[in-house]
């Protein structure tokens, strides 16, 4: 008997197209917890880091956790892992909305795909039956086309998880969306997928979830619903305005990179693409995932004028890669593109800083019009709207947009001018304003990404505790314990977002009662470093690129705003984060460390 | 009968150990006229431009020009061709010293090397003897050891070309050595020849090269001659004071690179390592290469203290790029990291911009000091000989140096603190100082270089007239034609340093006096631009990247000095100059153009 999870996972072969049902490894379930911890170690131990992320070596893995499903708080996740073709790094990409509760349910906690198919297919998984089915009939359709189409074909009440025509047309940041508008967004997971010629999993489960001690984790769970409940952020601010009352805050804090950080990060009409506006003009509705008490998802429509469109979102990233980091203060248009990424399943993060980055080369000269075929540059919000289309469809410059903006930028000679790290590039906050959150880029295991480490919390929230984002004292082991802090919470299969109302201790009280241990809050938390480590070694392994900066944010001083004349502190930080880690002057795990974490 | 050719080259297959003589191709010897320009028709004729530089299929070609051996003005040189393991591009090394002619004198217009050979060998030439000779005992001396131990066993009076053990270490930047200082410096042709294993070329010959019209070309080159003499630069100054004459000329335009141009173009302490001091304090006398009026060459003796040595130059670049450059002000320690380089056949102008780079990495802490082993600060005299030595003995962190700049900034994160261009590294004057210098480092067909359009003669010098280094326009129409007279004097076997005093009417009337031709000089120096639409051609199927300089000449504005203030304009140029060269906007060459040039 397993409590927490299923104790079994679905192997599909898709090279010689064979299922097999196997037990989950319990032993690695209870070292790495499970979905992001768990889908790398499995990853890890069956594949080569140095094989081709677009080969048929690489393996994608979706897996669950231990909450996933359960009544724990926000516990609607499952994360897909794979070798990124992004980025080359181990990729994990963590989605909510009721995919992976429905999986659980069917009985699985995960399922890994091996090989390539020879024609599309989607995976059918109905409690017992496990199946590949024909979907070239699928092939080609966006998200919407492709949900509607299998819904009509295998029931309404099955969960489809699918990919779009950018998975299948090279564009290196296609995601996995599930249920329509949820995304395991980064890195180019959905790629992977349509190398595999897998264009769906559709789920439909009757189970349920056992949890070890019923009555401790119904306590644990409620207790720790009601400190979100009570809690100002999880509570009210993100169920009202979303993710994007950041973007008030953030630039108040002179931390909304504006131009591709070109002009530092002040965005005079930050207002206009605020949360507060789109609550004003284009709301219709909040929106939760699986079990979810916050609510942050946002139902909008654009009912009239050039960029009439609906959907949900946009989330604050995609509010500012469209939005102040090409210089664009139209909302609808910020709203269009980003419904446009959901629909064609694109990351919209990598998406609008690419375009941004692509008008900062245009303007200097560097991109000839003929390449793109019309002008484009800062602030020109049809013509962001334009890139994103021809992204998603692959057409013209949209081929080379798609590959990312580091490979774009080396194409034109200037790979510097890509804001990203690792080739993935960096979500809306200035890492020159936020010294932190620099030092976490450069850090993060998937490259450029704001969720694996969020100390914007410390930093500009107050959360815990307000830190002076200016300062590096204090930066690097602060960040450590978020870091694995959010490995923790990400293979648990509980929502980030909760950590803005519980901590640590809600988290691991939630886990021991689900899964029936006995761990201490901190041998939990060892868990989370484990992982971290895990992923570490896989880049190492994997050949990639050393932990930095763009040069503009350690060269470039921000030339106003509360963070004026700064530049990012880097190596400063890197040296005592490294200290703090126990590993060696180039960052590598040491023997010794490894050894601690039994890796 | 040929005239200024000697009508045969020597193929020798490393493989196989055989040996072939064979006709000059004479249409392509009028076409491209010699040297840089014949020998890189043959390499692009026989070789696969995606072909590995460090493999078996990439062929080394010496090859002189038809002036070569003449009394034409100064015509001591060759070139040695091949794909340059530095770069990618199409290498084109020039050398003078008297190993030119004598090849010539032997019967010889070049030398075809093919394959590799299992055992490390010579090639001795004396008159019709051409044979390959077991050069075990040679491998791992230096230039000099080499050099004498090989003059020992074939004869006083052999010219002697070879390689050092950077050459046969994995350094990407050595260089072929002649007459023990004399180099075919840049872009590591004598790392070509160690993957060879051909350690040296002996060569002695008695015949000589006849002329077309002996009275006529005799006229062309003593009017030639004297129009050198009478000039300041190419009569006075260079004989006098060396390239170091430069020093204090260049830094009054504010245009020095300091500390890997982080600190700007103005080096408080230029005087202490410029041409006078060098010839107040350790000159012995000046030297000349082959038939050359003009002696720029330095005998040079560090009689006493920590930098004792002695040996030849350095030229201007090397007393920049271990000058300046490393922020250092000893001009003894100079000259011995400059000996240095010519005992272990390394480029000098690489060397130092390595170390340079290194620094500044160090400083900002993205080089950890244990992978050095010691602290590396711009200003350290010492450091800078020691990496020099590091780096010519592939020692410790000197293997990595031996990479060149790029390679090394990209392992540590930064390769946009390279100060290279198409990853060679850009020589002794900042392009945002001389705006057209910084079109030329962008342009050049073997990447980062000043002798491939040597545009600092109009801009700084005045010749053949002055023009405003601040301004971009004129500029790229200047470089074009300073690139294809370049091309032009390079390939007829005669120094580029006899165009401070003379132009394409001197040049052209002794090439057609010495091969017998009645073309114009406008048709002459087609063959030049020919030259560089051939290399550039052979640059775009290599898959080189695009024209373009390091990010600190295009964002970071000069701190102080005449050009205060500014960057480098490269894009408004780029554009006017592919325009000029009938090229499309995205820099290929159309098929008018190509069509126009034969090609």
């Amino acid at each position: 008997m397993t409590y927490g999870y299923t104790g079994t996972i679905i192997r599909v072969n898709l090279s010689d197209q064979t299922i097999k049902k196997e037990p989950l490894n319990m032993k690695n379930a209870s070292e790495y917890v499970g979905a992001r911890g768990l889908g790398t170690k499995y990853y890890c131990d069956e594949c080569d880091p140095k094989c081709d992320p677009l080969g048929p070596d690489n393996k994608l893995i979706f897996m669950t956790g231990p909450l996933t499903g359960t009544c724990a708080t926000s516990a609607g996740r499952y994360n897909a892992v794979a070798k990124s073709p992004l980025t080359g790094t181990i990729g994990a990409a963590n989605s909510g909305g009721h995919f992976g509760p429905e999986l659980k349910y069917a009985g699985y906690d995960g399922i890994i795909f091996e090989g390539v198919s020879e024609n599309p297919v989607y995976l059918y998984i109905n409690d017992d039956v496990v199946e590949l089915r024909d979907a070239s009939h699928l092939w080609g359709k966006d998200v919407y086309e492709t949900t509607d189409l299998l819904n009509e074909e295998v029931g309404e009440d099955f969960r489809i998880a699918c990919i779009a025509p950018t998975g299948e047309n090279g564009c290196l940041f296609a995601g996995i969306m599930n249920d329509k508008h949820r995304a395991a967004g980064r890195g180019g997971m959905g790629t992977v997928m349509g190398v595999k010629k897998l264009k769906a999993v559709a789920v439909k489960g009757t189970g349920s979830v056992r949890v070890a001690r019923p009555e401790g984790f119904f306590k644990a769970a409620t207790d720790a619903r009601a400190t979100l409940k009570a809690h100002p952020v999880t509570g009210a601010g993100l169920s009202a305005y979303g993710t994007q009352i950041l973007v008030n805050i953030i630039n108040a804090s002179g931390a909304m990179p504006k131009n591709n950080g070109r002009d530092g990060s002040v965005f005079a009409d930050a207002d206009d693409i605020s949360g507060e506006t789109l609550t004003a003009k284009y709301l219709i509705r909040n929106k939760g995932c699986f079990g979810c008490s916050i609510g942050c998802g946002r139902v909008t429509d654009i009912k009239d004028g050039q960029f009439k469109s609906k959907g949900e979102g946009p989330e604050y990233e995609a509010g500012w890669s469209f939005g102040a980091d090409c210089g664009v203060n139209d909302l609808a248009a910020v709203c269009n593109a980003n419904f446009l990424c959901n629909q064609y399943g694109i990351d919209p993060i990598t998406m609008g800083a690419t375009i941004a980055c692509a008008m900062e080369l245009y303007e200097m000269g560097a991109i000839p019009e003929e390449d793109i075929g019309f002008p484009l540059r800062f602030g020109d919000a049809e013509a962001v709207v334009k890139c994103t289309e021809m992204t998603c469809k692959g057409e013209g410059f949209g081929k080379i947009m798609g590959l990312g903006s580091y490979r774009m930028a080396e194409k034109y000679g200037h790979p510097e001018l890509s804001m990203s790290v690792k080739k993935q590039e960096m979500p809306a906050y200035d890492g020159r304003a936020i010294q932190g959150i620099g030092l976490e880029y450069a850090t993060s295991n998937r490259g450029g990404c704001h969720v694996r480490g969020y100390v914007i919390s410390p930093e500009v929230l107050g959360i815990p505790e307000k830190t002076d984002p200016l300062v590096t004292e204090g930066k690097p082991a602060l960040l450590k314990t978020f870091q694995d802090l959010t490995a923790l919470v990400d293979a648990s299969g509980i929502c980030l977002f909760t950590t803005f109302g519980i901590g640590l201790p809600e988290v691991a009280a939630q886990y021991r009662e689900a899964v029936g241990s006995d761990e201490s809050d901190e041998e939990i938390l060892l868990k989370g470093e484990r992982i971290w480590n895990l992923e570490k070694q896989f880049n190492i392994a994997a050949g990639v690129e050393k932990d930095t900066l763009p040069p503009r944010l350690l060269r470039e001083k921000l030339p106003e705003g509360p963070a004026q004349g700064k530049v990012n502190d880097l190596y400063t930080m890197l040296a005592e984060y490294y200290k703090a880690r126990g590993w060696d002057e180039e960052g590598i795990p040491t023997k010794e460390k490894l050894k601690e974490l039994k890796l």
